[in-house]
């Protein structure tokens, strides 16, 4: 078992053969892979009355194994492992020989819920999401989690989660998300909502949502990024001159647009900013990421989370060119982090 | 002089009775202060040919002084000094007694073209404002200027100056402007124009024009203000919620529409990121003046300028809350700098 996990190598793709046992008594090789739509029922923070809420879900790994819950930013969904025809938005993170090893884990994800599954909530509170993810596990007869490992929205979400539910996960572990949204973060993604709406009110909704990810995208992304990416001459065609970042950002935001409605987006921006979770609350072991160049998640804000948290918390900081987007880019980084505080039974490393 | 010099302070509102001798032979009391509209010539960078340009100006200080050109923002106009029903956008830093001091140098400034003063050119250039300006000293019968003070975009203006007639000016003072824009900061300023095309054809132009301000304002103050000043919990109303930093940007972008137009917006933000000057083609004594939390313009670009200089070049640093509008803030700062390096006879201090 010692070589056999001495192989694995993180950053490689790992694909088993048919009937590869991982080698642990406790552990079989046999696959769970389950997942669906489930009605749970709770009372919205922004509404007055319980209500049931339609919850998506997808749960994978080995059968039995202890259940790790993976949830990304606000347009990530629940395919963070790969699939059929589905790419996996963390397949370099989590997947069999990964550093959330599913051949010792279940991975369980949700998609975010949003104000239109709440009826008439006046918003959606990462504790709503808190609250669905406790009731799908209710349903789903899981009373422990071994993990949450969540990143920006989701590593909200999961200081929400130890805020509320202490008693259902055993450690958190929370990348490039706080306690709060920084003013001036919320300061940009409320500009981005009132271009949604600009656009909406002027016939072009489209537009206006694509304008909005454009925003967003400079703050996902580092200043030496654009610096590096960016260095071509302006171009003049159509009546204007057109800059060296318009091609990247531009189809950043036209893809945008065709796997994401207005609607939900307002809802989601929404809850990062409503998002508050006092430190002391948190009850649960925790590891924070912080990655040195994010301009949405200030490093000092990690800092402070770390400083006031209720249980024992440890701070890691990575380097990135990515910014914020890190979370989704430096794979050796996290998963060396994610490893060593998964401790999962015979996992890679 | 030497007592009366050294009672001056750069911080207090110097207001002078009439009559008032600031005491050194060359420079009289008699005041100079004219202003007018002239009609200049010059070919357009984005143009074929010639054209007549119409340049707002205005020149005041003591008669026959060593004239100093003190330009701003895209947003400032050729009122830098204070005057009737005029607050003058650098009152703290321009006027008499104060760092570039009236009492002895005559201050020049413009109110920026832009392309419909150019007829039918594409774009205005900053080689071209540079261009009216040297043409309106020739009008004026200026043959050199004791300095050029530049800030922001005013600053990208005098590094063309200084480029491109550098027999015109002795010393050039560049406050938060570089050789160029970076690539982030064109990213943000093109999402803003954007907006106010988004906002013009959806028939709601001040719309879209209030929101690109706003933007702008998230890029010109730091992350530290942000924080100090938007700390309220958010409220309820109109079927959303509003943040903490609401009333300061939407006033801010209320007020701009009052005194600005989305085309010149649209033109003076567009020739911000056309702007480019070859470092070693600047033949003139240089000081720059980075802010250490500008996040429009970073320090690391102000050192290539300062390293590439095809003249002497110093690069001071100031520290401030403000980020890039530190150089509308920070009057002491600036004005011990200003008074070193434009060493006026008998100036302040």
């Amino acid at each position: 078992m010692t070589l056999q996990a001495h192989a694995l190598d993180l950053a490689a793709s790992a694909v088993l053969p048919d009937g590869f046992d991982p080698g642990f008594a406790d552990s079989p090789a046999a696959r769970e892979c389950r997942g669906g739509e489930t009605l749970v029922r709770f009372t919205p923070k922004y509404a007055d009355a319980a209500r049931d809420v339609r919850v998506h879900w997808r749960l994978e790994g080995a059968a039995n194994a202890p259940v790790v819950v993976v949830q990304g930013g606000i347009s990530a969904d629940r395919n963070a492992l790969p699939g059929e025809n589905i790419e996996g938005w963390w397949h370099g993170i989590a997947g069999d020989g990964r550093a959330i090893d599913t051949r010792c884990c279940r991975v369980l994800s949700i998609d975010w819920i949003e104000c239109r599954d709440l009826g008439d909530a006046l918003a959606v509170d990462t504790r709503d999401q808190a609250a669905a993810l406790a009731a799908l596990l209710d349903a789903l007869g899981i009373e422990r989690i071994h993990a949450y490992v969540g990143s920006s929205y989701g590593a909200m979400v999961g200081l929400a989660f130890a805020a509320t539910h202490p008693q259902r996960v055993t450690r958190l572990v929370a990348i490039a998300g706080a306690h709060r949204a920084h003013p001036l973060s919320i300061a940009l993604r409320n500009i981005q909502r009132e271009i949604v709406r600009l656009g909406a009110r002027g016939g072009d909704r489209a537009a206006g949502l694509a304008l909005a990810r454009r925003l967003a995208m400079t703050t996902y992304r580092s200043e030496r990024e654009f610096a590096e990416r960016c260095s071509g001459e302006p171009v003049f065609a159509d009546g204007r001159f057109h800059f060296a970042e318009e091609p990247w950002l531009c189809a950043s935001g036209a893809r945008f647009v065709e796997r994401f409605d207005g609607e939900r987006y307002l809802a989601l921006s929404e809850s990062i900013d409503l998002h508050a979770v006092a430190p002391e609350s948190i009850r649960v072991p925790t590891t924070l990421v912080g990655i040195s160049s994010d301009r949405v998640v200030p490093l000092a804000d990690l800092c402070e989370l770390q400083r006031r948290c209720g249980a024992s918390a440890t701070l890691h900081v990575i380097e990135s060119r990515y910014g914020h987007d890190g979370f989704l880019k430096e794979d050796a980084q996290i998963g060396v982090i994610l490893v060593e505080v998964l401790a999962l039974a015979g996992g890679a490393r």
